[in-house]
């Protein structure tokens, strides 16, 4: 295929996701195949001979198209937003053009350091402290994951080895500081709250330490509090057990709930760590993958000042700022206890002058894998195309809308009960019954009739016993009109199914 | 931005990018920046009002392409390659508009389906035994992750899980078997060769077990041998700790070595494991990211048959099959050994129909995040627009370049010797001189020089204390013209230090 060729597929193509776009509000917004359809209409193994780019297209469009739930229609309403953007999309056709490993600096110079610069930006636009900057005054940083679940595991990782570290840092090398090392490890316990994203179990299972969920109530908003946080960490303390991480959260999965910062800086103060830990001990990763974009309002804003106590921070742009999948950003307060950790390794073939001088920074040392995409160059893209004031008005109109939801759903008490209100473009409710177990099976049912019909597509979710639908209102397309019309597809589904 | 505007945008970036790979063969291969150049030349801070796309267009031209080290340049032979293709882009364009975080089957089902078939085309081109078909005899199949890291810390925490279910197995749960679990977590060990990649290193380090690096010799070629197998196996039970998994290699990063995998296996057949181990508890990941393109050839085919009696296999089509970064294909011979373990967390949110149905397959409990890309694609499009044929044809090119490399080299053995011979396109050369120091610091300063000029992009190694040069021509672009304007290079580079 020569670069001419090239150039007519793939602005073919380009007409084609233009079209996919320009008609994405008429589709079925969940895919309506069922599991197994597309194996058969495939051949059993490849090709031995090339195939014209344009059969190749055609199918595309014929075989895999109807198997795409279409995240960008303004009826997916599941799930978070994973978002897109003409410009985030053109910023990753030249990223993919300047394909390589970029693991070190001398792999592609301008990889790392726009990186460092986007994310310099980034930070200062969602008000996060200075000690997160690369140039501010704790040697911090940012650094772009996939996801928030490799953020989570990478700090995960820094923290217990900071933990380890500073528990045998009055022991000699030897087997005994082996043994105690051994000892202590097997007391590590890594915390969340019952609202916390499931990575952070999951995180703590791939590490092999034990993770423990600390209770969170209906009465706080499901927020964890410093009280409860208080109460766990006395009780792991009288058990032997050793806190060394904990995320907190800014925006809960199920019901984006954020949690009580000040009061678990004020829980972690006064936790009295045994002999041989120390204040500070516990690691604070602050998770705000979606509701973090909600850091660029100005009214917002407030909730960045705490996190000058914390030790990490991650959102994800590909939740609700735009920017295509896969982009997680994740800032440390002190990017050495990264490259100090076992993320670190030096093989000589990795090794150049640039890198042996410490002239740069080598974004290997920040993450779970060795290479990595040009993942910067389409945030780069949409904060410049979009603007910080127009991402805060894409942002607003999501916000409004789940408010605009409530405000129909209370209209109608003999119906619904709003579950938890509409905060950051989130809101959760469940159907109206005598009693709790009604009020389940009557809601799980409406859930599965709407996700049925296809016109919409919501997500579930059982908080504390209790199942509720939620509703998420961040897609870009999205407009009252869409909000007005669920609402009558959630009464009508209500109200058919008492007949 | 409208979809006019997109649609202008998009193929003005399709032109730009033709046109960079139309001119790549006469670009300066490493990019020719000084650390830090790039931020002096943006501003302080995002802007608060939209830019032009033209705009940013320019800057990718004028600003980040001047800090691009072009992977695709024929006079790249630094690393491995990594690869990119016109199929492969265009591809890509598709997978980032049907954008979304694709956890679950029902995200999109063709996500999900197309990577299930493409994985099994590629195990059947490649001649992996039936066990690693999602339809074979064991329960197998494939998955694509970002990367070789990824792909070895999955295996290894499945590997992890399995060892220690085996080991705590016959005890009922409770405390003494807790305890138990702890005291056989600590001694557990991973091994590889020291000519294994690092990836498996800091996959232990990120676990918190050891990491044992079993010695290689010259005189085998750097590969793993059975008897040195052996001797550590040995050494280890001696001292009471429990091998759990192993990483052998098809292609070692240093000199492209390949691990004696008969002789692995009967030295793990053989292994004395201690009461609670049984045979078969070392679980066996082949790591071929590189050179397993190469068993696209038929000559290379038998190499894959002690496969059958091994755990997974992973080789990442981005290095040398022309699949855009990022994608790794991992297979594992029991896919229920990776859902079984910590890789599974099932929260309500993530739950519907059909995954709690068990009719789809769910590829985040086959990965460490949980949102993933639309990866498959670009793969597809590659094996169906080159053809087996095709591929197996590029890959033969990079195997003559680097025994073409190899014939020059020998040619002059009053300059150059061989280190390593060449090998799925690669090889390792040293310069001559009187002793070995002398042989490290010449062959140090040729290095220096050749990529100090940056007409060359080279990688060197250090193997049992031996400096070498490292040369690999897996670059589609790559003719015999470059590899011999190489050769002169060289021979210009030692006769000007001798002046």
């Amino acid at each position: 295929m020569d670069s001419d060729e090239f150039r007519e597929a793939a602005k073919a193509a380009i007409d084609e996701i233009a079209e996919y776009y320009d008609n994405i509000s008429s589709q079925r917004v969940v895919a309506d195949v069922q599991p197994g359809y597309l194996r058969p209409l495939l051949p059993a193994s490849a090709p031995l001979d090339p195939e014209p780019l344009a059969a190749i297209r055609a199918d595309v469009r014929d075989k895999i198209l109807p198997g795409i739930t279409h995240w960008a229609s303004p009826r997916f309403m599941a799930f978070f937003p994973c978002s897109s953007s003409y410009p985030a999309a053109v910023a990753e056709m030249y990223s993919s053009a300047f394909n390589g490993a970029h693991f070190n600096w001398v792999c592609s110079p301008a990889v790392t350091e726009l990186e460092t610069v986007v994310l310099d930006w980034l930070a200062q636009a969602l008000g996060l402290p200075d000690c997160f900057l690369s140039g501010g005054p704790t040697n911090g940083g940012g650094v772009i994951h996939g996801s928030a679940s490799e953020a989570v595991l990478t700090v995960m990782v820094a923290a217990r080895d900071r933990y380890l570290d500073r528990a045998v840092a009055h022991m000699p090398e030897g087997d005994a500081r082996d043994e105690e090392l051994w000892r202590r490890r097997s007391r590590l316990v890594a915390l969340g709250s019952a609202g916390t994203h499931s990575s952070t179990k999951k995180a703590a299972q791939i590490i092999g330490v034990r993770f423990v969920a600390v209770p969170v109530a209906e009465e706080s908003g499901f927020a964890l509090t410093g009280d409860a946080l208080a109460a766990t960490l006395a009780d792991l303390r009288a058990r032997g057990l050793e806190p060394f991480y904990l995320t907190a959260t800014v925006g809960s999965t199920d019901v984006c709930a954020v949690d009580d910062l000040e009061g678990i800086a004020r829980a972690l103060a006064a936790d009295d760590a045994p002999a041989g830990a120390s204040a500070g001990d516990v690691w604070v990763h602050v998770d705000a993958a979606y509701a973090g974009t909600a850091l660029l309002l100005e009214e917002n804003r407030h909730l960045a000042a705490p996190m000058a106590g914390f030790h990490s921070f991650n959102v994800n742009p590909h939740k609700w700022m735009l920017t295509t999948f896969d982009c997680s950003t994740l800032w440390v307060r002190d990017r050495a206890l990264l490259v100090t950790s076992s993320l670190s390794v030096k093989p000589p073939y990795l090794r150049n002058q640039f890198s042996d001088a410490q002239l740069v920074t080598d974004y290997r040392d920040w993450q779970i894998p060795l290479g990595r995409r040009f993942r910067s160059l389409k945030l780069w893209f949409v904060l410049r195309a979009y603007g910080l004031r127009g991402l805060a008005a894409h942002v607003r109109r999501g916000v409004a809308l789940a408010e605009r939801l409530e405000a129909l759903l209370r209209r109608r008490p003999d119906l619904f009960a709003v579950f938890t209100a509409a905060r950051f473009g989130l809101l959760t409710f469940r159907v109206t019954a005598a009693d709790e177990a009604d009020v389940n099976a009557r809601t799980e049912a409406l859930y599965a009739k709407v996700n049925g019909d296809g016109e919409f597509f919501l997500t579930s979710t059982v908080v504390n016993g209790k199942f509720a639908i939620r509703v998420c209102t961040g897609v870009e397309r999205m407009r009252e009109e869409h909000v007005q019309r669920l609402f009558e597809v959630l009464v009508q589904g209500v109200e058919g199914a008492k007949d």
